[in-house]
Formats: C-alpha cells, structure tokens, sequence
C-alpha cells in the first residue's frame, strides 16, 4: 500500500513526492534543438500532464508505459487543467516495493463483499451439473484472475475487480427478470450470467495496464470462454448435453448481435435475458464514467463520446432548483 | 364475465358453445363455385380457424373483425393445429350483453395488485415538482386509460394491463441501478420510467382490438407523450427549467437510436439506463411469449420471428436430464 | 455599422487597424519556454490565423470565444493562406459600441425585401384556421427571432437571417410542386413549409456566435416546433383535428428519415414534397457555401468535406472554353 | 384511337364490350379438376380481375401477357372490389387494327405543349456547344422515343411521356434554383437535366407493356445515357473537355449516391441540384400516384408501401372542416 | 444403387415407375370438400411436383418429409413445367432395400479421386505439428463425415460430398496465392482451409434431408470446428502457441465479417487469403447451380435470387453469335 | 537507372550522397521564431522524415511535392525509426539527369516477364470477335500505360507495373475457376479480366505521384473502361451484341456492390467469379503490403489499418517454434 496522498485529492499549488505510474512517454525535440521529454503521469485515482526539462536521461532511456518513477514537484494549473510541473524523476528501484499494480484503477467496492456476494450465488444453484462446474471453474488461479480482472480496456468497469463488480451487477438483474418471468431456467440464467463474461482473464492483461493479449486480439473472449466452460463439463460426468448446449449459447450469444461480436444472436429467453442485462449494466457504468471524468467545471457537458455517438450532459441538479431533496448526480 | 371454458383449455372433440370474437373474416368462392366464410375466432385466451360452408349469410353481410359472434360446434384437429368445425354461428345481439373487450387478451398479473404497487411507487418521489405532475398525469381518465392500455400492438406486454405491468417492470429495474450507482437521480429516473410510454394510451386504440390511431401514425406516442408531459409541467409553478428538459429528454429519448424513432440518442446517465431498462423488460416478455404461442409439440423451435431475425428454442428441460430439480420453462 | 474595410477584401501587406471577433483562442507556449497566443480572429466576411508573441497579458487572461478586440498590425501570407501579423491587441471597450453580433455572417440577401415576400405569402393562405395560425406565431419577438437566426450552425444557411432566406426558398419550391400536382393541398404544404423550421429559433443560440442550447440538445428543433405549433393551435377556435395532426406531420417528418431525427417518415403527399424541398434547398446551399470557402486558386477542388462524404469540384469555366457567354460560376 | 368507354368510368353492373388488354394470366385447375382461367384486363386507365369458366380456348393456348382480348360481359362487385363477369374473351384479330400500345397509361399532360416547352427549354441554351449536342440528340428516333418513355417501370412517372414530363418538372425545378443561386451554370445544368434520363429509351420496352430490357438490366439506364452523350460530344468540334467531364458527371452522379446505382456521388454543385431535383420530381408524383391508387372508400390509408417503408395517408379534406376554400386532395 | 433412370432424363409422355423420396407432402381439402394430397417428389437428379387425388390414405397418415415411396404415373407437362400425373403411390418397404440416402443431391465429381487429392495436400504440409494434427482430424468416423457433408444447406455445395469439393477448391486457389505471394506461410494457410468448415459434420445433418441440428444453430460450424481443432492440437506435445492462436484464428475469421458471423475479423494475410478464396468458390458454385435450376427455356433471366439481391442472366452463346467455338454455358 | 544504395539498404550512421524525391514538404517557424523545413523525402524502396534547419532557401521558395532534390547527410536513428539528419540540400538540375519516376515504387515483378505473360494469355482467347478486340486494346499508347501504370493509389499493387501483376493473378484465378467449372465461358471470364481496370490508365496519374486526375473524380475507371472497350467493339464488323452486353457488364459490376461505385451487380457466373477473384488478388495484396509496411520491430501487429478496420497481426514463426522448415513471413 503506498503512503501517499492521491492525486485527485491534490490542488494547485501542492508539492508532489509521490510513486506515479507512467502512461504516456515521449521524447520530442523543440525546434530549437532542445530535448524534452512529454509524458502523462499517474496513480489510479488520475492521471495528469508533465513536461521534464531537465533531468530525464535516465528517464527517456529506459523507462516506458507501466513503469513506476519517483516524481517530485509541484502541481500547477495550465488553461483550467492541473498539470505536474516536475523538479525531479527517476526510476523506482526494487528497493522501492512499488509495483505498477499499485496505479491501476480499482472498483469503489469492496473485494471480500462481492466475492462473499458472489460466493452465495453460486450456492443458490440447485442443479447439481450447474452448481459443480461452477464450483469447478471459480476456484484457484482462475477464480483469482477473475476478481482481479478489468471487464473491459477502457469503457465499462475498466478497472481491477471491474469485472467481478459487473458480473454481480448483471446476477442481480437477471434475479429480477426471474421474479417477472418465472418460465426462465433461474439456475441456467444465473450460470451464464456467472460465466459469460470469464474469457476476459484471458483476453485482456491487467498487470501494468489494461491491454488486448494477442491471444484475445485472434481468438475473442466470447470464444475463449466457449472453451473453457466447454472443457469443463467435459470433465462432469452426466452433464446433459441439452443443458450444455443452452448454457454455451448463453456464453456465445451474450453480445446480442453478430455485428458485435457474437457468433450466433439470442435464441432463447434466457439468451436474450443476459444480452439485455449485460447491455445495461454496461451502458450504466460506461456512461457515469465518461460524464465523471470528462466535465468540466465551465460546461454541464462532456467532449463528442465516440462510443456514445454523443456528447453527454450532467444534470446539475444545483442550478435547476434551490431545493431538491434528492441525491446529488456525480459530485 | 363470461360463464365459457377459455378456449386454451379445450382439447380435440370439445363441444363448442360460445361467445367469440372475429378475429379474421373472408369471403371467399370455391373455383366450383361455391361461397364459404374462412374465418378466426377466439377469445382472451386463444385464436383458431373456422372455415363456414352453411348459414354464413348473416356474418358474411355485416360481420367484419372485432364484432362479436355466438357459435356453436366442435374442436377438431387438423394436420396437428385444433380448430373449429362450426355448426351455427350468429352476431351477438345486445340483449347477449357482450363486448369485444371482454375477448382481448389480458395481463395474467392481478390488476389491483398492480395499481397499489404503482401508486406507492408515486408516493416515492421526494421532488415536489416531481410528486405533483405524476399525481396530475396518473389521476381521472389519462390514468384509467393507462391502466388498461397495452403496450404495444402485437410484439411486448401486447394485452389489457400490459402497459402498467411493463411500467412496472421498468421502475424496478431502474431502482435496482440506482442501488448500483447512487450518483443517479432517482426521482428523475423513476419519474421518467412512469411517463415514457405513456402516449401509447392516445397511438393506441384497445376497445374491440389493438390498432393504431390516426394520431399514432402521424405523430407516434414519443411526441404525444413529450406534449403531454410539457403540457402539464408549464400548470405547476417553479417547475425548474433544467429539470424539464431533463425530464423531457428521458422520453424523447427512451427507444435509444434515431432509427428506432426517437428524435435524441440518450445524453444523461438517467437516460441510458431508462432506454436499457425499457429494452430489457420488452424483449424478454416478447421472446417469452413467441416461444410461448410458436413452440410446437414436434419439436423445441418456433418458426423465424421476423422481430428477432431468427427462429427461437426452447429449451426442453425435461429431455435433457432426468433429476432438475428446478422450474420448469414454458409449461 | 463598422467604419471598417471587410476582411475579404484585404490582401498581403494591407495595413489592419480593425476591430475583430475571437474564434479561437489558446494559449501555448513554446518548448523554449516561450508563451504566445494562437488565435483566429474575424469579421462576418472571413477568418483569418494569428500568432500574438508579445503583449497579450490581458487577452491571454481574460480573452475568449466571441469577444470583441481592436488589432493593428499588416496582412502577410504565409504558404498561400492569407494571415494577420498583429502589432497590438486589447480587449473592446463598452465606449467602442461594438457588438459581437456585427461580426457573425449575414444573409446576402436584403432583409426587408425578404420580409415582405415572406408576408405575402402569409397572406396568400385561404384556409381561415391556418392563416389566423401563421399570423399568431410570426408575430411580436418570435417573429424578430426567426427573421433572425441562422438555419443551421455551420452546414447550410449558417449565417443571419439564413432561417427567413431557407424557408422563403423551400416555400417557392413547394408553390412550384403545386403546379405540377393541383392534388396537393396548398395552404397546408405553405404553412408546413413556413413553419417546419421555427424551433430552430430555441434550437441555436446565435447571439455572439452559433451554438446548440441545452434545450436544442436535449430537446431538438423539430420537437421545439412541435410544442410551439400544437399549443398555438389549441388557442385556434374549430381548428380541424385532422388539419392539426397533418401540420404537425409536415414538422415531425420533414428530416424525411428516422436515422435522421425525424421521430415519424412522410406519410402523406405534403410530407414528402416539403422533405425533398427541405433538401433541395438545404443540400445546394451547402455545397455552394463549401466550394466557395475551400476552393484555392491552384486547384479546383476542395479538401474533403465530410458532410458532402467527398470533395468537390469547382466548374472553372475559364479554363475550358473562350467564349462561354454563360454566368460564371463561384467568382 | 378506341372507340369505348374508359374502364374507369364504369360502375357495378354496366355492360362491357370492350377491347382490352392482358396484364396477368394464370390457367389454374380447381381441386375438382376443372379448370379456369385468372386474368387481369385492363385499359390505360385502369385493370380488373376476371375469372374465366367457359369458353377460354384459344385464350388460354396462345394468350400471353401484353395481347389484346375482346371482352363481353358485366361489371360485378365482389368484396368491395370490382371485376369482370366475362361472358365471352376472344384474341384481337389484326383487322381490329388495335396494338397493345392503345392500352398503356399515359400522362394526363398534352403531348404537344410538352414538346413545345421542351423545345423552348432547349432554345434557351446559349453555350454553343452544349445547344448544339442538345439538337442533335434530341432529334429523329430518339427524340421520338424521348417523348413517348415512361421515366419507370412502376414507381414514379411510370406512364407514356412520362419521362418527358419528369424532365419538364426537373428543368423548372433547376431554373428556380438558378434564381436563387446566380453562381450555378444555367446552360450545364438545364443540359444535364434534359439529359439525365435518356438512357431510359433503351433501358425500358414500352410498347407493350414496361419492362427492363436486357440491355437495360446488364449496363442500367446510367451508364447508357453517359455513352449516347459521350459519343455525340465527340462528333462536335471544339467540344471543352472541362465541360464535357462536368456534364458526364452530372449523369453520372444523378442517382446521388452509390448505393442507388451511380457510379460516383454528385461533387459539383450543379450535380448536388439535379440531384435533389430528380429526387423531388420522382417522390412527390411516386407518392400521390400510389395515394391514388392504392386510398380505398373505408379508410384514409393505403396498404404497405415497400417503396416508401410505411403505408400512406390521404388527408380527407371533407371530413375535417366545413368551410375549406382550398383544392381538394385526390379527388 | 437404385435400378431406375434418374428423373432429370425423362421428358413429357415417360412413364413413372421409381422409387423417390417425399420433398414436401401437405394434405389439402378442396373447398369442394375433396381431401388431396400436393407433394414434391424428387431423386438425387430433380424434384417434380405431383398432385395425388386417389389412393393416399397410407402416405396422408403416415408419410412425411424425407420418406421413400414407391410411386408409378406419368410424366405431364404443366404451362412450362414437368411434373407427374400418380397413378400409384406408397411407402417403401424395409424388403425394398432403399435408403432416403440414395436420394440426396451428390456431387458430379468422384469421390476417390476427390478422397486421393485431399490425401495428397495433407502429405505436402511440412510442419510436424500440422501434419500430425490433420492426420488425426481427418481419420476414421471424422473424416468419413467430412467426405460425405454438404458444405451447406441449399445455397452452395448442397449436395453430398459437397465439403470435400469445396475445400479442394478452397485448397487449390491458397496455393495460387502462394505462388503469387511466397511470404504467406503455405502450411499454414493450407491447413486452415482444410479445417475451416470441418464444423459443418455436426452443424448440418445430412442422413435423409439436409438439415441444421439443434448444436449447429445454438453453437454454430465456427465455433464448433474451433473446439474440434483446439481439443485436437492439445494433445499433440510441442504445438507451438503462436501457431496454435494463428490457426484457430483462420478458422474464427473464416467468414471475413462480424455480420457474416466471424466473431473475429481476418487479422492475418493468411486469413484474408483464407476468407477471400471461401468466397470465391462459394459464390460461383452458388450463382452456377442457380442460373443452371432456375433459367427457363423462355428467358434467359431467373427470377429474383434472393442470396444474390438479384436476378440472373445466362449467356446464351447460341443467339450471340454464329461460330462460337467455346465451351458452351450451362447446357 | 540512379547510381546510388537504396533507402531500404541503409542503417543508422551510413551517409547519404543522394537523389531523392520529395514526398511531403512544409515550412514551419519555431515559436522562437525561427524557420525550418519538415520534408519526408524517399526513393522508390522508402521514405524518411527529415527537418532541415539550415540552407533551405531555394527548396522553401522553389520545392514542391514530386521535386527531386540532390540530399547529403546522415541516416540517425529517433525513438526507433530511422531519419535523415541533412547537411545540404539542393533541387536537382536538368544536367543531373533524374526524373521524379525513378523514384516511384515498382512492382517487384520483371516487367518484360509480365508482358510476355500476359501477351501469352491474350493468344490464348479463341473468339474471334474477342481476340481481335484484346489485340486492338492492348497496343500502342494505351497498352504501355497499361503496363506502367499503379493499380490503385495506396491501398493494392500501388506501384509501378502494378496493374499489369494485378491483372495477371486475376487471369490466373479465374482460370482455375474455369478449370472447376467448365460451365464458365472462358473466353469471356478472361477478357474481362485482362479489361475490367483498363480505365485506371485515364483514372490515375502516375508520372510523378499516383493522383487521381480530374476525369478519375468526376467519372471513374469503370465507367472510362466501359466507354475505351465499347467504343473499341463499334469498330469490329460482326460484334456479337450480346457477346458485347456480357463483356460490358463484366466491366461495369467488378467492384461487386453498388455501394463500391459498381452501377450493376454482378448478374452472371462469369460476373461474381471476376468480382471475387478481383478481391481476392487486391486484399491479400494489401494485406501483406500494409503488413510489411507496418510492423514495427517491438510488436508484431500493425496501427490500426482504416480500410481493413482492424490493426493487422504477423504471424512471428520464430518465436513460435525452433523448428519450423517453412517459408518465413514478411522476412
């Protein structure tokens, strides 16, 4: 755990003596033939600008994105942004005990909560296939990947623990659909739901950021969680092959449409159950994000959101009525 | 109430003695020249053919769809589907105190049930502006319209009450996302989830059967719905601007992409969560029911549902392992 | 009215001694550790770049988009663009009685002319409902408005008094289509012409420079008109229901496409006529405009313009033949 | 000419004695084994339905589409419809002296005032080069069939001289444009609007009925037309090369985009207004044509139009206000 | 092997005495209450439509799709149209030694030779990983499957043995662009198209009718074929990963598009070459067999096809010209 | 022929004493205020970045895309690519002997083996009519611009001689269709193919830079292939019409889709083989160029490449396995 203040609690005007992360870093010469180096620096509560004058041999040498460096300096406002303006950076040694795991986003919840939450689903399932191959698949490495992992690069909970939180998101609403319809197969809806997202351990790397492996970049998550659950039932004897077909499909289907990755669209209830809780629980968190850290405090609007297609706006509750009782949206 | 067995629940060689709405009629000449009546007849619960060889003369002169008529005959099966051989058939007079209305299918939810669950769901809203317009909007006739309305024609929550019970469903998912992420605005949320649909009431026609208006075609129920909505803000003073329009831009903006007609994407995180809520609740009850009303006894799939773009499965749980201990799907 | 020469009439080395509007404005500094101002500084004839690298202190503090300065200094030309070498430059003063209104494009068409053809054709309406309609709206500060606004922000008419020039346009269109079909019912497709565009007037704001407002983003100019027309008719004694849903029809559908905001397609013969007018009118306006301010002198095409998906060409009638007698084409 | 009562002039039970011609005709067996004939009859007003039983032979053996029958009988309504009882069919014999042509729809429009205003069209010309190619295309053969083509199959202007007048109402579209634009090239653009279409003269047979030729189907009307202009500026001394490629492309690109089978998009502004010209021509008539054919005396609303993606709506004048002054609609 | 002629050698007046196999059966009651039996009955070389009105107690109760009857008649012509006159007609017997096998389209080309390529390609991979790897696919019951499946339903290769045709084609154009580009990797390539449509064995049943199994529309030949080779390459030791990941990436991509239900997209030049060469050979085998079963003797147009969004034409080389000396075109 | 290393054989540190071409120039000023020159400068096997800040007087004033300048320097290396440090610079003089098209890229293919190839495929065509018409085309003028010219602009065969290679894979892919089906007429699949992208040769200019020309914008090549070969078949007696109709629409439907700029689909066998070997030779193509071009030392996948809307993978075999006797990729 790092002794330091974090960087969205920082003003104008303090003084940096913190472990960030680098995630951007280039060398550039100005035109009149001096070097600087042009980098973004981090911890996982922000990200801000620092150009290094002086000082950065070692830096622009070695160093590159996922490192830790020691900065020290001060922080200084530029056209309404903060920015670092940096005395000092090295490299972290080993001798530092810092690991680029340390910057990385983090889900607001609590781990040990969702997983006791995610535990109890599980022992909600009474088919006894069901209940062994999830018992068989989160369990060692894998279940521990799966806490851990981001449920996506940088759109919906793209953070460590995201894709646990978002799992447990989409569980519960599928709850409530059961509640409204209860035709659905509660125990293949809730097992899908649980796995239809696994292939992420897989697709994306989280140690130092949050990047496509190529393995993910050629095969897909959707395919590689295909694989994995499919082996596994292999392994239980008596799985029925009905019950393993429907189950696959759920894993397959789960992004609705073939334009969007998935190689056969929903044929079931329960199919089109999980692709509509997955698309909301992801559109969700995605959209609170983008407007959370992109506007600003002269616009109740964010910058063009190219995966919105929009520009998206913060209801400022303040403005609008001198006395709302509700919550506050985003501060 | 009609003192009839439900058409559902007659099998082959039932005696038929019933009052039953036309549901499809055509006069039609054989090529040797003989005049027959290819009809559809049901009630609330079902729908079957009837072709007539005798006695049509009545029907065939001022029958036409919606128009209610007592028939007597036998439920016979032909090439696997039931249908009814007529032996008489004449419209129901008005001593017979019937009406159409009693032949359109019906939510399966209870309707008072669901009244005292929506009224405690306007109790809810702490914004005063808020409280006041839905107890404006849901009051007199708007609000008993709105309790009968269907949903939709023929695709979602398509009965008597659909459109309450889908209102319903919405809100919870929209207060389950509010458990999820606090920073949403719920009386916002909420309130739009009560109005969205609510110009289905004046799109719609639901008397004898479900028809769009003229209103409906030329203006759609998103604007209706707008006016309506506006209208009734501008009679409540200090109804705040921003709260309107962001009040507003949840229905304008609920059936989330232009092409699905609404004039603005969803630009507020309330807004995204009501068009992914909306989503959710209405393919699910639609999938829900295709399977319900396509799935044959000779096999686990429906025809292809032009609305899905693909036939649908269900999974028949029974052949597919012989201990599950769980509900069972679409029995 | 400014005492000065228009900047499209200036060229290398003519003296500024002008007052001028911020288009642009940022501040930078040079990786030499030397701060000055980019800028795009203009009249309502042209723009045109500006570096500032001295005395800037006060525009740099408190300059910005819209506001009004004095500069001195000479036209250079810098790789075939035209751009200003500034020698001084501060904020206006109230005492300079300068508005940033004087320096947004303007219709080149003459106003009164244009608002006396447009009455005209007020009064050319029969039908009594409509008329007493039309002079109800373009009437006190709504009228002042729309003679006013701009019909677009950039593409098509985006200048003043372009909404009044747009719709005069698409109105002698549609008088033409009445020609051809006597089917069409005049007042009706006139009056829909005249007011399909009015929520623009709430859509844009164009004050100082040309923007959407939170209710034009929200809401959108179509809806805006919507409301407007249907609370105007509901203050109309015996205004036709019918006649009302298919005014509101023109204004709805008269984007012509839901992909492109319009919430209903035409779906009667004056809907489709006022759409293709509405494009015919929109669509040559743009290309003109696009080719007359991206045409250089050493080609005959433009960049890529992304609305138009493709370059465009300018017909350079002098290149190709001697003795053209015809109009000449963009010069 | 023929000598007969136009078919949309009669009523249920007047008396046919009429020459017409054949649109469909299908020998069918009923179940009983007898056999009967279903055909289409109509005159270039209208087409009927008649179903033949005795005494249809010859018709049968050597009737095909596009001949012409002498036809007795009675006018009958069925099911709203009217049709044809036949009491006797027999194949025209050339001593009828009457050709299948007799029978096409034609243009409500008088040939001969079309032709006098397409030649004042052409006279208005005043590049040489350009009146030149227009007099010599527009001359012999294919002037003939110029004036006599349908600008369609089915859809819009699809009668004879309907591509005349298509071309007529272009042409005044373009010169209203003209008026608004000065910067326009008259002569190029009235030139290409005159020329846009004439491909159609080979695209399409028109002399017994309308349909594609091969020609037609395997190189498109587009593609046709740029050939016949291409090879006739050739013949033409001192012909711009400039302005030939200008006046190609506006062929080409008439279509205005790809996927509507032009070859390249419209890159000029001219090319931008025959565009959307063409596009206002053919939708407004497209649209009241299939409003009048298609509106029945129960409904103000047609059936499904594919072309138009929505079925269509006839504004009843008479129902909705007493006192309207105007034109009526589609009466 | 069935003692018969195959049924596309007989023409008008042939006697019928064949065993055939059930395309479709439907029991039908004239409205003149006369039950009949319309069927399409087909050997491996045609399909006939036949209409029985006597005699059909036995197939009406008991036959259906994919059943072989012993049918006796004659051959008719219908308006244009062979089709046969019954005179007997009932359900093999297990005595008669038939298989619905024996009726299914096969390809024209032999097998063995078609077999003795495949084995001849398998031997020209070098690397040790691949070789092995497809020696064990293709063996004993899989690669029986593989030389009998169709490579699909009815648009393409629809016929037995169809896949191994397919993929010899598929093999033979990579090695051309092999040749063309020596930097693709050939054991690569060739081995993916080998294996990329193995996932039709399970996709498609192909025992009596050609058909989709509940795993082929649930899971898909894509994914399936990707579990069949992944499985496959984890018991070979020493299989590369990065040679493992590129060929299942071949097989993933295989149909180039996300829409066309790849859930990846060709990343690789291998995997374009793959994708592009499947197109190839599938779409000129599928435009072939349509043009070959649909051009009448009265056209040289098919009707609309709706796979190709087109009709299509069949160049008759006859009319064209005198002295052809080439291949003539379908005949 | 230069006598001078290619760019592509140099390293870091190796001096250069060269002509070189100049690919992108820009004069820009430090915001110091002092000027220096941004060039990409190449010869026909690469191109480097090169800021020159002394002695750039003449180039500045003088120099323009396509200029050959005489450059002395040094190769060094910056942030891993390799750049020009400049130490003179000077535009090339008639006596030094060097034209621009020295400098263009070139198929790697020998010219004169190509053209033997291809003289070789044209003997081969039987017909008559076809073969004289091959014979006239492919001569003089037009059939050495054919042999030089690019086959696209940057994205296929982009190099000199490219559309002679691209058009020999075409002819040898569609001959291997022809050898699976022999219903093909060869004749006319080949001649199309040697055809189909003649109107390249007037679509794009190739003497200094590939561009698009004036005629290329505003027709394109399919529509300039189809007037050079139909204006070609008028001059031979006996020109089968038909025979020419097929050819044409080869031609004309080679891009496959409308929205590709083909005015017809492809509507015959001969048609959709010629479209997919057309893409099948240009996508692997551009595939492996952009691939070669695009790899970077550290990674083995590309940027993001827009036309294949993906970044693009190589497959590394070294790294995959110690023994791989392959062919190596992109080595």
């Amino acid at each position: 755990m790092l002794n330091q203040l974090d960087l969205n609690t920082l003003s104008k005007n303090d003084q940096i003596d913190h472990f960030l992360v680098i995630r951007k870093i280039e060398l550039r010469t100005t035109r009149a033939g001096k070097d600087f180096l042009s980098t973004e620096l981090g911890d996982k509560t922000a990200s801000l600008n620092a150009s290094i004058w002086e000082g950065f041999t070692e830096i622009a040498a070695r160093g590159k994105i996922g490192d830790v460096v020691k900065v020290t300096g001060t922080i200084e406002e530029y056209q309404g942004n903060l920015q670092i303006r940096v005395a000092s950076i090295k490299l972290a040694r080993p001798s530092d005990n810092v690991s680029p795991r340390d910057f990385l986003p983090e889900s607001k919840r609590n781990l040990d909560e969702m997983k006791k939450e995610f535990d109890q689903k599980i022992k909600s399932i009474t088919n006894k296939s069901l209940a062994k191959l999830l018992k068989q698949i989160f369990s060692g490495e894998t279940y521990e990947k799966f806490c851990n992992a981001p449920a996506g690069k940088s759109w919906h909970h793209a953070y460590i623990h995201g894709l646990l939180e978002h799992t447990l998101e989409i569980i519960k609403i599928c709850e409530l659909m059961c509640e409204f319809h209860p035709e659905l197969n509660r125990d293949l809806l809730i097992s899908g739901a649980m796995l239809h997202d696994i292939g992420k351990i897989e697709e994306l790397s989280f140690d130092s950021a949050f990047e496509y492996t190529d393995k993910g970049k050629l095969i897909g998550h959707i395919v590689i969680a295909y694989n994995m659950v499919s082996d596994e039932t292999n392994k239980i004897q008596g799985f029925a092959l009905e019950l393993k077909n429907n189950l696959l499909h759920l894993i397959l289907s789960h992004q609705g449409k073939l334009e969007h990755a998935s190689p056969v669209v929903p044929k079931t209830a329960e199919a089109i159950a999980l692709y509509q809780a997955d698309e909301l629980s992801a559109k969700v968190n995605a959209y609170k994000n983008a407007i959370d850290s992109e506007v600003r405090t002269d616009s109740n609007w964010t910058r063009y959101i190219p995966l919105a297609d929009t520009d998206l706006h913060k209801y400022d509750i303040g403005n609008s009525s001198e006395n709302e009782p509700n919550k506050t949206l985003f501060e």
